[in-house]
């Protein structure tokens, strides 16, 4: 059986759906990932209280997140 | 005697419940589990405030997780 | 002398109490525990807030208690 | 000159004062301590806002703890 | 593939945004990076509830980060 | 060049003054230190919101410290 | 290319200005500091809501810290 991380890896060059813990919701293209799910995002944008902003490239420091989706299942 | 994990290890390819410390509650079916609690959980939902939303696939970090357990008891 | 956490390893199968730091209480059978206190109660509840709630088979993850006690002492 | 925990390792056997950072106040004889902080406290009781409860004998987990005092100084 | 720090190794020697947990945003250009996302940042200022401040030449301590982004992409 | 916690080292069998993080103020007479700033402090007392409280002897949990400083200068 | 901290080693013997979490901004001359940012300032004085204090010598516990800059730039 895999690790959970595997469910991640296994999304790299697609779209993924990350939530933080301040709640709100990235949308981005995953290039990189480590352990500590610190995350590289391309093409990223940010939804919170209803409201989108771009964010383009962007690291993610993984401790600020909850949960990680793909986005294509 | 187990080790406190061996609940969740039990538990794989089950439907288990988990309460985060933001007070939402996952339902999803166990994939995949490490020693801090990340996990891997398909077809997964999450209830809060009464309201529930479709996760499908999704990787929860394990700092966020109050308890969880296995739903069919 | 003893160490801290020998006061629930005289406890394993037997009824013990938890407090939790979001403020509920889990009363359930120890069935096992490990140094970072995660525990794996069966026949649990949880009161909050003067409700009961059932749990049944459950882990708890360490980082999240306050204290624990024998319930039959 | 002494460690800082030796002001607690002095005083097994005898009562102590317990702050933790939920601000409640337990009192109790302690038992056994760790390097961590954790405690076993034996005829312990909690007061907070005013109001004392019973506790008997527990487990606390050291880093919800802010203060600790001998009692009989 | 690249680790997510590359993101932002990529982005010595130009200006990067960063988010803080307190919401605060910083702009800056970015002269040193650690693991930890301690960062070195040239010319910053940090925008917060709309006002504007400069900061000039400062350290960010990596655990205060959210995310950051390259500015020019 | 010290190393920071030296300024406490030096201040040994001296009085001085802890901040904590939920804004109480402690003095005392610094007997033991450690390099998490676990602090034992003798003739203890604590001021918050204006009231001040008698300690005595107390251990003071380093991970809950802001600054610390000699009373006498 | 040098380490983040680097920018504060530069600056020892000079006035650096400190943010912490609690919003509360130190200014203070840089005699000590380690990896964890721990820092021991000489002339140190804390402005909070507009409002000043001095503190003199100080140790502040580096995880309270969110940015440090040199004052004189």
């Amino acid at each position: 059986m895999d690790r959970p991380i595997d469910v991640l890896n296994n999304a790299k060059g697609k779209r993924i759906l990350v939530r933080l813990k301040n709640n709100s919701q990235i949308s981005g293209v995953l290039m990189a990932l480590d352990l500590h799910l610190n995350m590289w995002l391309d093409d990223a944008q940010e939804t919170k209280d209803g409201e989108t902003t771009k964010l383009g490239t962007v690291l993610i420091r993984g401790d600020t997140i909850v949960m990680a989706s793909p986005a294509e299942q």
